[in-house]
């Protein structure tokens, strides 16, 4: 399967995840022929963006479309895939949690193409470092796909349905959890009229670091250093019973791992 | 003050902090006279390093010097104080969480210069930017002591020690609380015989954001969502009690922020 042998991919989907994906693939050289949203006012800007044909309605999905690519909310794949009977072509979704099965009847080829990253429509990001997990339905489809995220990623991944769903589990810990976290600090330091400016290079310093050294290793603060004054201290500066939770639960777990 | 009139610093310590505000301090052209610590061989390491004497006796301490910094463990901090005694010269620590007044009796002139950072000895950084807290006894030790931190960081500023612990608790979430979430998801993925290596452009990407985004507004993930499914199959995922305990408390908190 060569980049012109593809060169009909189809874009179900017109939110971050298909955006940033489709622009990619155009990038690559890659030719996106339609994009499918039901509301027609977004399928037709990210189709401008990629020219390609902008549809919202599934009775004109092209049939000679090679691979097509569902890129919605995870509650909205199986309802989608029920709509879609395609012959021979591909059709992925890009869940991380979202078994490979829904798809099952739609196409005898499918798989999930799953981008390990957050991603925004109008943030760039460069493809070629993002993870890309697939999975295939059979070892025909595998390879294609193999090679079709190769062209986009530098870092492609086999996995199986559970290996996807335990890294879209760990991501939740690393990703959503810690802006969570961010956004608890960001909200201490307003109540105090402070900016939040003054931890944006100890944010961006605190995960540099796991790159090259473990977190277990590198854990610093009260909790590991068995401080308890300054815990005393800081639960009872929390006046959020939210914040205080989160602090005892934190610093209970930090002192036995 | 200018640099000639400051270049007689002592460092009373020789850990993570003192090394790199020792080095930061050398780079910018002040002369480092002394390293105290009571072991012999760590303050002989790091005066080796910025050619100053190594001491590792508080009788020693050259009574030449302009500035001294206190440079040691939270707890440690008073109990060094209590053994000092400076005419006119200005005495600092660095912590985050410690008041200024436990160094009243030692100093008329003291005050404290708080780096808001995650230090390693052996990492390099640059000092420029990072935010430095500082905070003086008097108007004339404060001037000092703006001068001084502004010639090594771009971003003083000026706290109290109310506001400084405030940004130091907000630290411990942004900072100490996120490291941990990664440990948790590094656990995750080895039980998996996964690699941690998968999610660092997700954890890079995720502290990034928040630099143009505030991280209230860049929260995704199923708890934001309100993805009931996901969050019910993550829960069932969580074999380690600590675990889900985190997982349900910081779900809960998102939901509902």
């Amino acid at each position: 399967m060569t980049k012109k042998a593809v060169n009909n991919i189809v874009l179900i989907g017109s939110g971050n995840v298909a955006t940033r994906l489709g622009i990619a693939l155009t990038e690559a050289g890659y030719k996106i022929s339609q994009v499918y949203s039901p509301r027609a006012k977004s399928a037709a800007l990210l189709a401008k963006k990629l020219r390609a044909e902008a549809i919202s309605d599934l009775k004109k999905l092209t049939k000679d479309g090679v691979v097509y690519i569902i890129a919605v909310k995870d509650d909205a794949i199986e309802g989608l895939a029920k709509k879609i009977k395609l012959k021979s072509a591909i059709l992925v979704h890009t869940s991380g949690s979202v078994k490979m099965d829904v798809l099952k009847k739609s196409s005898h080829n499918h798989g999930v193409l799953y981008p390990l990253q957050t991603l925004s429509k109008d943030k760039k990001v460069d493809f070629r470092n993002i993870p890309l997990c697939i999975e295939a339905s059979n070892k025909a489809t595998e390879l294609s796909l193999l090679y079709f995220a190769k062209s986009i990623s530098g870092h492609v991944i086999k996995v199986n349905s559970s290996q996807r769903r335990t890294i879209h589990l760990a991501a939740v810990f690393a990703c959503n959890f810690s802006n969570y976290l961010y956004s608890v600090s960001e909200n201490i330091l307003k109540k105090e009229k402070l900016s939040f400016d003054l931890l944006k290079p100890l944010i961006a310093e605190t995960a540099a670091k796991v790159k090259t050294i473990s977190p277990a290793k590198a854990q610093t603060g009260p909790a590991a250093r068995g401080d308890k004054k300054t815990i005393e201290m800081h639960l009872k500066m929390l006046k959020d019973k939210k914040h205080k939770e989160i602090y005892k639960l934190m610093t209970k777990n930090i002192m036995k791992p």
